[in-house]
């Protein structure tokens, strides 16, 4: 049997998976902490994938998914969350060094939008957009029926966009103001209803509430916590039209924990979606769904990425 | 002899050229009014492309250029400044059932960016942002060495995607508010000149100057003038880190009138560039410079589609 070793790796815990090269059903899954006493990430991520090595036969290569910035091209980790000691750190090379196979590594988002089109909710589709909308605003695009990486692989930052270039727009997590990020992310919604409690404004709500359990007051009618969610599926319309008249793409995917608030998002999002395309015709056959892999997007996109460069498909 | 035809349509004259397969130095190139009583622009051209057709050999494919949105993969020209019964037009299927050969068209400024890779200022890159800046903003985008369309052909429009959501954005030439085009290009310069000397602000202009009386005052040190083409380059600045980001190319390219002001757009757009984009990683190696084919970038856009559709190359 031929195998394909997928890794996902996150600032708290690192996945592996074991896939038979022809279908995405992984015959082992494994998940540990990233960081332990005594131990680097690398040690630990060295010693889970040969626990999950297949003793019946061969692993033709390992696709990587690590959050944050990374080259794909040159196999280097840009800089990941909590991981501090991989900056400009050649992962796929010392991998390679310690296992064997060849080693191909890509943004976790890249990733997911590529697993959302082999494997899920964006099969079929030639032009996709794929944003993942949770503490943060990641994204995918698939040109073409290839992966945008753009010359170095920095392309596709779907969140790190100015939608409002005024003085008085947010900040956003990267410290650069009026992102879509610092609009229409959970944490952006956190700030906006904290800053609306502190200035006095009434609602069930108090203190700095996290992202769920404004969902759970809009859900009971609080009016802060609605128009919370409804500030952020607009500016999310603003940013998703923009992406419309940039990539024209027939199918845009919605993941990340608050993209599965419903239509607390989705309603004001596809609403100003409508209102901001400046053509109709971008509206045509197009799709709007929700990602489907949820947590496997990673480790199946890892999957996805080690098997097309292996057989030289062009990303 | 193998030929290519390249027309290139414009709002007020159709050009055309005749350039062997192998090389893009055209043989015989004309152009003529689009419009002439009693006659059709199709009428027109079909004549022109009669009148330049090679008697010494045969026409392997027609390539044409067409300002406004196209539809390149069934070869409709959807709509186009100044021939009102050019809507949903099937003009590739019109001209070659006139003409013979394979017509492929495209959008003008797609046409250009594809122009300048191949044969202008972008030469060697594999990522290439191209945007003609003059009364409108047009765009093209090279993707791993291939044209960025979309799945209609509508892609890169990067004239019109928001840069500033405020009530108080001005309103582009599409309609809409707060568009890239409705702060950077030669209309936007004119229209925010014309407010302030409404306003009553002291310059050396009056009236409703032409971006190009501007620039010449501009130059002349007239502040209201120099602050107009700030204005203009610091929102260029905005929505090209937008693109970096985005598309991560190796190369932008800028083109039409309004960037041949020279330092006058290009010292505020670098500096507002270098201001906004959130990690210095997308500047790296990146080549900033103007197109080079001019006026010729319509048609020997035109005759690298051609070529690359007919040779089957991959758009």
């Amino acid at each position: 049997m031929r195998y394909i070793l997928a890794v996902d790796i996150g600032g708290t815990q690192l996945r592996a998976a074991v896939y038979p090269i022809d279908e995405p059903i992984a015959i082992k899954v494994e998940r540990i902490p990233s960081h332990a006493p005594e131990e680097t990430v690398l040690e630990r991520l060295v010693s889970l994938a040969r626990h999950l090595w297949p003793p019946d036969g061969s692993v033709d290569a390992i696709g990587v998914s690590v959050a944050g910035p990374t080259d794909p091209r040159r196999g280097l980790v840009m800089t990941t969350p909590n991981i501090k000691e991989w900056t400009d750190f050649p992962l796929a090379d010392r991998l390679q060094e310690q296992l064997g196979p060849p080693v191909y590594l890509g943004n976790d988002a890249n990733l997911a939008a590529l697993a959302e089109w082999q494997f899920g909710a964006g099969r079929g589709h030639h032009n996709l957009l794929y944003l993942t909308i949770s503490t943060g605003i990641g994204g995918g695009v698939i040109v073409d029926d290839r992966l945008l990486l753009g010359e170095h692989g920095l392309a596709a930052e779907l969140g790190h966009v100015v939608v409002d270039s005024s003085r008085s727009a947010p900040i956003c997590g990267c410290g650069f103001r009026g992102h879509l990020e610092a609009f229409s992310s959970g944490t952006a919604i956190e700030r906006y209803v904290a800053t609306e409690l502190a200035a006095g404004k009434s609602s069930s709500l108090a203190g700095r509430p996290s992202a769920k359990q404004i969902a759970e007051a809009a859900r009971e009618g609080d009016r802060l916590a609605i128009k919370a969610f409804r500030r952020a599926g607009t500016y999310l319309g603003i940013g998703v039209a923009n992406y419309l008249h940039i990539f024209n793409p027939s199918c845009i995917l919605l993941g990340g924990g608050v993209s599965r608030s419903g239509s607390l998002l989705r309603e004001p999002f596809e609403a100003s979606l409508r209102e901001h395309v400046f053509h109709p015709s971008y509206l045509d056959d197009l799709t709007i769904a929700y990602a489907e892999l949820g947590d496997d997007a990673g480790l199946l996109g890892a999957f996805a990425l080690a098997r097309m460069r292996l057989s030289l498909e062009p990303l």
